[in-house]
């Protein structure tokens, strides 16, 4: 990469509309560790780039901008109105708008990055008007870019927004990188230190509410020709690593009443998986009211893995997502038990370990509506659906009330760089975006 | 390894009961390209002295033995009687008992070389008891240790019993081992060359019947609580690269009800083939009379393979075999067809390579008589059944009738070095070998 670490010269211009973002989003696409595709990593000179960039856009809008203590670039508009009538601006009342600014490796242009710019043109919207004289805001704006929410660099994630949401652990600072690195040493690199990281903390003083905005990076939107939608919450995971032990034998001469095959096994196992996913989503199942469940099998892997023997062994993962975590649990107990009678109906055994486990974070009801009447202004009808990924909001839901706004991206492919969406929903997300900060003021007033 | 090249001392007594044939197995397990596990490749300083040990053991019953242009290691008893009788020993009729002196790498010690020895061990039988004055065979009897079954070295199996088939072909004299050795020079390496393996063929003057005694390799005798049983005949295989190609995706954002999950598909694939397998071996298919059939998937690999990501992509394997080809390959389309029904029904697609075939080899019978009143012979029942590996009579019988005596295998296993037989189940092999020969003996009259 070229321009790392220098302004791109067309910052000047502030961001106003949806062909403004998307020219910013390939602008900061440049950004990148790797000349072929897009490497944006927490805490490098990409990271120092794109924050020094996401400022040029708010300078050209005429807002202010800092670095806070963990590295996430943040920007405010108050309207003078609650300058003049606080004692402090300190004091203001105020609504984050944001996402995160750092990339998977080899990433699309829009994962995160598209919701900051959103909130940076919201920003630059509400101070343009203002200036016109029209009706201000009851509370003051800032947006943030996380500087790390994928943990690519560290294996950790949501680093930036556990910071602000006053969840920093210490301990992090000890998390080595590829390079051996410690994230210590590279928060001092970068000017900073855990001791600031800690104290990006908001919590002696929390905004009102946090609104995010984000590729779907699934499919529903578009299957259900829609450009937005309103985030229910964000499923909470949980993830095995789960083994059948059954008996290798040559594929030739064991007769198939005389098998162990832990393929066999699986294969029922997985269908069983699915069959229970698909009946909860459907309806199907009057004792599981939360359709958000999903359930996948994403690895197996056979022991030996030879066309001629009989597999002794499948080892496969499980991912187990809703918004009721205690559903969820019922649907996992009842998984890992048809699990069990798989297993000895065959004369197999299964045994499981968790790899993963996060509960689901519920989105707050006032800012969903705000976010239902800001979809509505645009003329779609408010449609909510439950994220199924994880995102910054998560980690800020212990900060202050969250609310995400979904908007469509091309077949549901995301951390790819294939990730599309159009400028008329790109238009539509921002349009929605500054009429749901008009309904969160509607509210608060 | 320290004893390769030299024959061990205790080669001066001949192979007389089960218990010296079971020591004569530990003999040649020392006789190993690695200190740990038994190597034992074509054409190496290992397949070297594994025939002069061997052929050591003829010498002490007083058998002449010799090596052919492919390697084989033979030893011969011809009944005095007939030598008299017969314008030259080339016109007296004979029968072959063999079978291979080679290994699998990491091998047990009982594949192959158990019924090279056991044979070795008939002939010091008949040829003491004509030395006794007992009553004499009508034909001659050969041993043979063929020098490559297993194909560990250059890939290409049975080339020792192709070669006496005559069936060497001599395109095989290009094919290289691991350290990029063609089969000819290494046919030179040891004396012999590819015209000399060509001239190894017996076509000229076939042996009256080929008798081959061979570890299961599978469970089904332990199962039956026999130690011994006749082969029907060796199953034809085929051999598939199978391939389900949905679309990957996220496993959190993607409803159920919208996936192309390759591996739910390879499941569901999975178990129609076990389930029609299952069916035929149990007689519940009228229309598949031969319940030889099995069918394995034993490698199946995911694209991209992660926890967090649905399935795009399912490689499997398939490895179907059974006695009668015709309908191995009917319920091979009939899974076939299943396979793009699964896919068309899930929105996928299916593809499959043939990566191998062989067509089934049935044994005589005549020969298979024998080895029946073989086994009565020893006081067991005889219990017949299909052989689902591979063996030289496979080759052989393109040469002569071919026939096989079973004998069990601890827990079926085999090329691996827990393979396991006993004593008593050695003895009983040993005595319906000769029981059968002997058999042959009063149909050849």
């Amino acid at each position: 990469m070229s321009d790392a670490g220098s302004i791109p010269p067309d910052v000047t211009a502030p961001l106003e509309t949806a062909a403004d973002v998307l020219t910013a989003c390939d602008t900061l696409a440049a950004i990148s560790s790797s000349d072929s595709g897009i490497n944006r990593r927490y805490l490098t000179p990409e990271h120092a780039a794109a924050n020094a960039t996401t400022a040029g856009w708010l300078k050209a809008a005429g807002l202010r901008s800092w670095q806070d203590g963990a590295g996430n670039l943040w920007g405010r508009w108050c309207p003078p109105a609650l300058i003049a009538a606080a004692d402090s601006e300190a004091g203001v009342p105020r609504l984050v708008i944001g996402s995160h600014l750092d990339s998977v490796p080899d990433a699309g242009r829009y994962d995160g990055i598209l919701g900051v710019l959103l909130g940076v043109a919201a920003l630059t919207h509400f101070r343009q008007r203002a200036d016109a004289g029209e009706q201000s805001l009851p509370f003051a704006l800032e947006v943030v870019g996380f500087g790390d929410e994928e943990g690519a660099r560290f294996g950790a994630t949501l680093l930036g927004s556990h910071a602000i949401a006053g969840r920093w652990q210490s301990d992090w600072e000890r998390v080595e990188d590829e390079d051996g690195i410690p994230l210590g040493d590279a928060l001092e690199r970068f000017g900073l230190s855990g001791q600031t990281a800690a104290r990006a903390s908001l919590q002696a003083n929390p905004p009102l509410g946090y609104l995010e905005v984000h590729i779907e990076q699934g499919p529903v939107l578009e299957a259900e020709n829609l450009a937005l939608g309103t985030v229910t919450g964000i499923a909470g995971a949980r993830r095995f690593a789960v083994n059948f032990v059954g008996q290798a034998g040559h594929a030739g001469t064991t007769p198939m009443a005389l098998r162990q095959d832990a393929l066999c096994a699986a294969a029922e196992w997985t269908l069983a998986v699915e069959s229970l996913a698909c009946d909860v989503q459907a309806g199907k199942r009057a004792d599981m009211a939360d359709h958000s469940l999903v359930a996948t099998v994403g690895c197996c892997e056979l022991r030996p893995g030879a066309v001629n023997v009989i597999p002794g062994g499948a080892a496969l993962s499980l991912d187990i997502r809703a918004l009721d975590d205690a559903q969820r649990d019922r649907a996992l107990d009842e998984l890992l038990n048809e699990a069990h009678r798989i297993a000895a109906r065959r004369g197999l055994t299964f045994h499981c370990e968790q790899t993963h486990a996060a509960d689901a974070v519920a989105c707050d009801e006032g800012l969903m509506q705000a976010v239902d009447a800001g979809i509505a202004a645009t003329g779609q009808a408010p449609f909510r659906l439950p994220s199924g990924a994880g995102h910054d909001a998560m980690a800020v839901s212990h900060l202050c009330p969250v609310g995400m706004l979904f908007l469509r991206c091309e077949r549901g492919i995301s951390h790819h760089p294939l990730e599309a969406v159009t400028e008329d929903d790109v238009a539509k997300a921002l349009a929605a975006l500054i009429a749901s900060i008009e309904a969160v003021a509607v509210r608060h007033v």
